[in-house]
């Protein structure tokens, strides 16, 4: 739903996030967390500095809803997923009215910009939220195809795929924010010329990544009791870009029958801020 | 290791622990967390009875190793978890000493008995630990032969099964405590006699479970940073009961090529004592 956070003639009193080449524009705003040494905080990303959430909402800019968001982040962003999004969509106009030229609120903001922003190149991104699942699915025919053609030559899509969502748990505490190093994985392998051999084992010869999306479902569910499909959209509280890092080698001799394991669970990287749906309306 | 805790002489001043029948005789000592309305509290099973563990170190009965491992329960076991095996056996052999008849903490608890101990007939137990991930392996070559033969009966083994340990990761969130009530799944699945038809959608005919052992792992390892297996014993804090609630007829159609998923993923139950490496040692 496009509202007035939306209009591509907003200019924001930050100089950096009307650059027509910055990620950040005042039309964007999302969430992440970022550290100073041991302070953890939670903030909104605008041109090339950070709003501190809880920075504004201590000088008194949020209220309502909006301040109730900014009262859930802490050092994480649980809290603000477990609301759902009314309080998140409240948040969202009044960052964006106070990040904004030519409001009362943006104004006063500018004059506290000195506690209020902080530069990204001063920080360190950390995983914003605890990752309590994370389940990986095999999305797009043209992936799934082309994977399976790596494992499956003569066989590449099974007989379920255009029928039921094929997915898999992925090892949620080897979530890295990007920038992270990625250790190459040593494994067993079996060479399929001799399969009667023993296998080996070594680092991986054939390392590989996924480019995906990710996305961060909040409040959910409680066991036992269904989303309904048309209420799905409310428990998505933004997205990412993801990097799902694959040994293919240690894939391809230990993934039969229970899908891919010490193969996928090494690392997976995700970018450091989360994209509201709100944004992408 | 056996020391003195193991002594099958010893004799405890709770009378239900020194039945022949209980599972929880001073020799045992398993961790849980309980639960009286919102009040939720760490705790060790004694014949019928909880020993609070908060209680007792409010009561001045634990020093050294053991009132840091009784500082570090909260409502969850994992700050427990985390400080390895020195602590937790230090508070074993301080249990040990003032749950049994005759020594000097032994005659001052039974004094402060109304403190110290809870009835487990008063109680809800709760999962003592926030699971952060939760890996199922397939062990036993019994087992694999004889549920591979479900789904493949003409090839149930699978030829990388004797040499890598074969696992996948499932729903962290969906494990609760015994006595939960599970809910019979709905899902997808295809009739292998008419393999062009559509698949239908009804609730699972084939409900199952494995009875397995749960293996708590802390304090554990930091990414890329791998563990000795002659230290493996060492990140091993206890183990449980566990029942992995499968749906068969859901599970066979989704499985390939990622493995079990949504036929594995709606209730995994774990009884809710933490039997310590300690105490079957």
């Amino acid at each position: 739903m496009l509202d007035a956070t939306h209009d591509p003639g907003l200019h924001s009193w930050v100089a950096s996030a009307n650059d027509a080449a910055t990620e950040f524009p005042v039309q964007n705003l999302p969430f992440g967390v970022f550290a100073r040494g041991a302070d953890v905080r939670a903030g909104v990303a605008i041109g090339e500095e950070i709003l501190d959430l809880a920075a504004a909402h201590g000088l008194g800019f949020f209220s309502g809803g909006a301040a109730q968001a900014a009262e859930a982040c802490g050092e994480m962003l649980n809290g603000l997923m477990a609301l759902g999004a009314s309080p998140r969509r409240a948040l969202r106009a009044q960052l964006s009215d106070m990040l904004r030229s030519g409001t009362a609120a943006g104004e006063r903001a500018m004059r506290h910009r000195g506690e209020l922003l902080v530069a990204q190149s001063e920080v360190a991104m950390r995983v914003p939220v605890r990752v309590a699942n994370y389940t990986d699915f095999y999305a797009s025919l043209a992936h799934a195809t082309n994977v399976g053609s790596m494992f499956r030559p003569d066989n590449p899509l099974l007989p379920n795929y255009k029928w039921v969502p094929i997915g898999y748990h992925g090892r949620a505490s080897s979530i890295v924010v990007s920038g992270t190093p990625v250790l190459r994985p040593a494994g067993q392998r079996q060479n399929a010329q001799t399969p009667d051999e023993a296998p080996t084992f070594l680092p991986s010869e054939r390392l590989d990544y996924e480019l995906e999306i990710g996305l961060f479902v909040g409040p959910g569910n409680d066991i036992g009791t269904p989303i309904r499909v048309q209420d799905a959209g409310e428990h998505l509280f933004g997205l990412c870009l993801l990097n799902d890092w694959s040994a293919r080698d240690i894939q391809a001799w230990e993934y039969q029958p229970l899908g891919p394991f010490l193969a996928k669970n090494f690392a997976t990287t995700i970018s450091p801020w989360i994209v509201t749906r709100e944004a992408l309306a």
